[in-house]
């Protein structure tokens, strides 16, 4: 049997910024038993889904969902819209832009990789002036897409989309716009059809509170035609065949049936929660989060408060402290999982996920455990983050929060 | 289907010094099907709880399980060795020592109730003095049983049984020791044996960490002498039946399937943790509860530090400070449940439970929870109860918990 | 960790009658986490739940629910209503109404145990006639209570309770009428306020569907007017106090919170097919059982087809062939726990449950696995069982069962 | 919440040849909350699962889990080991067969494809001497890979793989052999170093009783050295950067960490069933099956007894019968889920599935279902299928299966 409690006793806090905490609720939907995925129970559950997803990514267009994690869905955005060698605009973020510039030139793509230099960049969102400025020189079109990614879960940024909109229009430029949200999905406040984007990448261990194994694209029309002439080999990724099937609720392969019982009830506590209530909540704990991090006197990965992220916050550690080594502390002493500092910031910093099924009470549990970390390692905080953070909480839409409560 | 998801998202904090959480792992093995209670799995089961409860009562004879929540167990320790008219030598301290009273009254027995007035007595432990000098004055014998709880829940004063028994013998009196450590069990150390308690009560849902719904008797051999002649009507509380069959790890009557699987997972978890691992850890949790309620500046509802229970802190709040109005606002604004003040103490004190699946994350959400709820309430507190509590776990046993780290 | 599966592969076939089988969506309901059971949401649990099983007992008037086994809920019967020394008239259908009466004795009434002689009475249900003339012979009302089990599940008759009611009533009797439906309760007919039965017995791991833990009194007026002058000793069982608190969804001690949630999705599944369509389908399945064993030219134990039960079959083996010895091997070869026989019974027929969540294919394998293990035990059949029964399901009520299907 | 039952009472009979019915411990096992992909327990758990697995390979080389559905590890096998426009040899066994190709071609290759003519090419196996006649013609190695399926889900044929195997090496052919055991693995026995697979295609959802959305790349150090010169772009199935990470239990992307739970439960109930054993349960099964098709007088699917599968049985309705008008009415009036003929047997056959969590009850209930709808559907049935059923079970390997029996 399973036997993965390495634990003495109480609840493991997963902190990361995914996977994120699945709910209880999640888990037994889950656990309805595995039906046939042609017979008519399942094509009312895919209509479900189907519909209650687009409300999410808010689009009337289609959403296709894969059975395969996120990564995937990135690889399906690119394989679907482009063909051998072409260029795309791809804006390094942080380290989840890195690999999809990666993934892209694996593909036989030809990524052009823009940013502000060196770690600086990762500290700040997407620069809609220096993408426009490079689609403006552009003038043969040789760009196909531009590619952004929404919420850099490396560092804790939320670049504007709508400007990235913007930039592309103001420069009149045909190429299409493809999104990364996997991990902002369901946590920020994300307008497929508004923004203009042609492809938007999501995925379900997220702002979703799924398990990890179902992913996402969103898909404009311009991509659907764009698909219809680009060349990249697809099968599995292929929208096409997707989309037709997905009218009755079904799928032309075996689709992910376990998860999307979760994804059903996923949808149901959001949408019954209000999707703009759980945008509020998301903002409301990442700003306590961040009081915190102030009064410990440690720096915030993201240096402009004008994209701090909702769904996670990134905090650096002094010189000389190696984050892992603190990570690795917390985890020891306090039974709690943080993410660790990706690719340039490895050891430099690390990252605290308040997404999904987060309320007041774990951030508080999460904040503590962070503290007592940082003083076992000796770290030297200016104050305490905990008194901050209530202090916040208690005076910021300190209202009652439960229905029961009316 | 069941909905009862009042709350918007997150984790309730159910921290009520009983029922306590119940970790994931014992609903798992809880939604095992139900099996037949006469076949060969079933006989291996029995033998196993039957073998492994032993453990926690620290006892080599009988404990009887009965499909019945706690207040039946006390009624069968009464139903098994008294008869109608006798005397029994109760002491009060707390509410739940008064409804074991008045349960004695309905069965036709004479309780005696001993303890010092007032609501002083309801904030120290049983006097061990007091019953020696009563047992000495009844030279008749005439008192049949003392009755005594262990972990007072109405309060969070833990009485020591050994002294209570040294009393007893000290008075040379023959009456019987019955206990209650509903809320004690596999939280508080408690030693059925070595302390010479004749039958012992308890429960399932509180340190077992399982739902209520099953409760036990430890049981001496003088008391199943005394319920060879004790006429109290008795049928479904009869012991005699019950540990025939449990030879074969069966029940004269069907037996409460599905928690007796909890059980098996709880006894496994406890176990394997280590007993006295898990005594100080609800020391060490206790401690820094303290901390947090000295710094607030608020009084602890037990007056006697020798005397503290490791399972839950009273906390008395202010003249004029509704309690429950208090809890009512942390239940509406966090999402977390809190005992409320019982009998005498009504709306003069709230408790919080510490018991069970509880670790420092959890102990420090609760304390976040309950000083926000506080400030917001508009009581004074002389400091943080948090930053003291995190004083506490960082200083006091502050090493590494998890096997992993191994 | 629970380790019960002795089982190769693949699903266990528990066709006991009781513990039925545990349906999925009940055990995924009871793994909602415990709740505090003095909290909002818990009020309203418990005024859903108190509401929905009234209209399993079709009564208007209380059911009080206890945190224990069936055995428990007879205790309670006999506890709430009658006083030491009276007098009970108890019918004896079977093994269950011969515990019953032995429970009376060990509660020190006077059980009077009427009944037709021999194995031949267990083979019949409730005389009415009998329990007529023994009344209309107690002139002075000696006899406080009539008691009897409407669905004896020792051999597979239900009794027409509201004859019973005829024959109190034509003997102008003032005696309570007390019934035992543990078994029968949402599977065959009953009507609690309609027959005038004072308090009814039942139990929750039969056709409600759940395990074994929780289990019911309803009670009449007359019975509660009962209750205020009967003298034997009660605590636990006591109704009044639980019909006070019930009015707001509560109980006076620890209720068995995970149960209650299951008993809330039985509730929504039972009431949703439909109680009526439930007792057909029960009607349905039986009668395609009986038309089996008669294949197989074997004795139904139930001798009178007017009382055939449609919740077990009683299967009689022929002389000289061990009933329990053909259950043993078809355990061992087929994964199946049918019923022993009890009592007088012992050794001389198996019980066939089909009751609760049972449908056509599961009684074709439950018929298949009785017909090839008798086979195997050697036993000589007259022809088919399989083959009838399926000729049955196939010309009667053969229509579309499914929603899916309109 | 999700609300999927249709269904009046009873279990739902999932007999289509994948997905397979999940057993409870195994939707127990996936219910553990989700993980730290990067933590230690997650570590231990990968580790564990990767050994695991290559047991039921019966490999020793890697075996690459890919968070996806069966369908993209065909894309996989292909993806690492070929480039655009490479000829592949396939083999027309069925439906699936034909969707490989199909998918070969989607991808840039230039599939070639082998079989005998007609539906009666859908009813026997691989032939071995066509491919090695067509391998020996291919001297300038133009065919750089020979692609078949194991066991054919479409039909119910499984091939003899080491033929094949024989076949390549007797034409001294280099290409690699490619081949598909989605549906055979974990139930009909299956040799991946023995045989000479360079790749291994399978999923979750039939022999290891999981859900889909996990799947399998077996590959041999010969396709690895492929996989460096192959030049079809690849990302998310690139088996390098896996195979790499796996060494420490870990993925490069985010794997479907609870279905990776259910895969530790998977392994843990074949293995302790034993992989032999559990062979030998489904040729016993498949067998059993059979005997009823043939006594129901209705044509198998497979017209060569060497290559039955142990899977599944393709039965042919007679002409004029519309199988899925068949399939229909078992579904509404059994709750029974059969599969469809597909492709070429449209219409003309349907497919009952024995895989998996089966056993004798099961497999009587489901030809039980079957029997009692072909009567209601009018087709006219030489004898019963059931009975001939029975008599092969209690006359083959009827022993007792318990271990409790021990």
């Amino acid at each position: 049997m399973l036997k993965l409690d390495f634990h003495p006793a109480g609840r493991h806090f997963l902190q990361i910024p995914g996977p994120s905490p699945v709910p209880d609720r999640i888990l037994r939907a889950m656990s309805y038993p595995t039906i046939d995925h042609r017979g008519p129970e399942f094509g009312a559950l895919g209509l479900k889904v189907l519909d209650g997803i687009k409300k999410i990514f808010k689009t009337t267009q289609p959403v296709v969902i894969y059975p395969a994690s996120g990564t995937g869905a990135w690889e399906a955005a690119l394989a679907n819209t482009l063909s051998p060698g072409d260029t795309v605009l791809m804006y390094e973020t942080g380290h989840f832009a890195t690999l999809w510039k990666k993934m892209a030139e694996n593909l036989g793509l030809k990524p052009e990789f823009l940013g502000l230099p060196g770690i600086e960049g990762w500290r700040r969102g997407v620069q809609p002036d220096m993408i426009e400025a490079r689609l403006r020189e552009d003038r043969g079109y040789a760009i196909k897409a531009v590619c952004v990614v929404h919420n850099e879960t490396s560092t804790g940024v939320t670049s504007e989309i709508a400007a990235v909109r913007r930039a592309i229009d103001a420069a009149g430029h045909p190429a299409l716009l493809l999104v990364d949200t996997i991990s902002g999905l369901a946590s920020a406040d994300y307008r497929h059809d508004e923004w203009g984007v042609d492809v938007t990448v999501s995925g379900s261990q997220k702002g979703l509170m799924l398990p990890p194994g179902i992913s996402f694209n969103a898909v404009s029309q311009k991509a659907i035609k764009a698909s219809e002439t680009a060349t990249l080999p697809r099968a599995f990724w292929g929208w096409d065949e997707i989309i037709e099937m997905n009218k009755q609720g079904y799928w032309p392969y075996t689709p992910s049936t376990n998860l999307l019982y979760g994804l059903s009830e996923a949808l149901d506590m959001i949408l019954d929660e209000g999707l703009e209530q759980v945008f509020a909540r998301h903002q409301r704990l990442a700003a306590a989060c961040r009081a915190a991090v102030n009064a410990w006197g440690l720096p915030i990965q993201c240096a402009d408060p004008s994209v701090y992220s909702p769904v996670l916050t990134g905090v650096m550690t002094p010189e000389g402290v190696d984050a892992d080594a603190v990570r690795k502390l917390i985890y020891e002493h306090f039974d709690m999982s943080l993410g660790t500092g990706l690719g340039k910031l490895k050891g430099r910093m690390f990252r605290i996920g308040h997404l999904g099924d987060c309320n007041d009470l774990t951030l508080m549990a999460t904040l503590a455990g962070c503290e007592m970390g940082l003083k076992l390692a000796g770290v030297k905080l200016e104050g305490s983050g905990v008194a901050a953070a209530m202090d916040y909480l208690t005076s910021h839409a300190a209202k009652p929060q439960l229905k029961a409560a009316a």
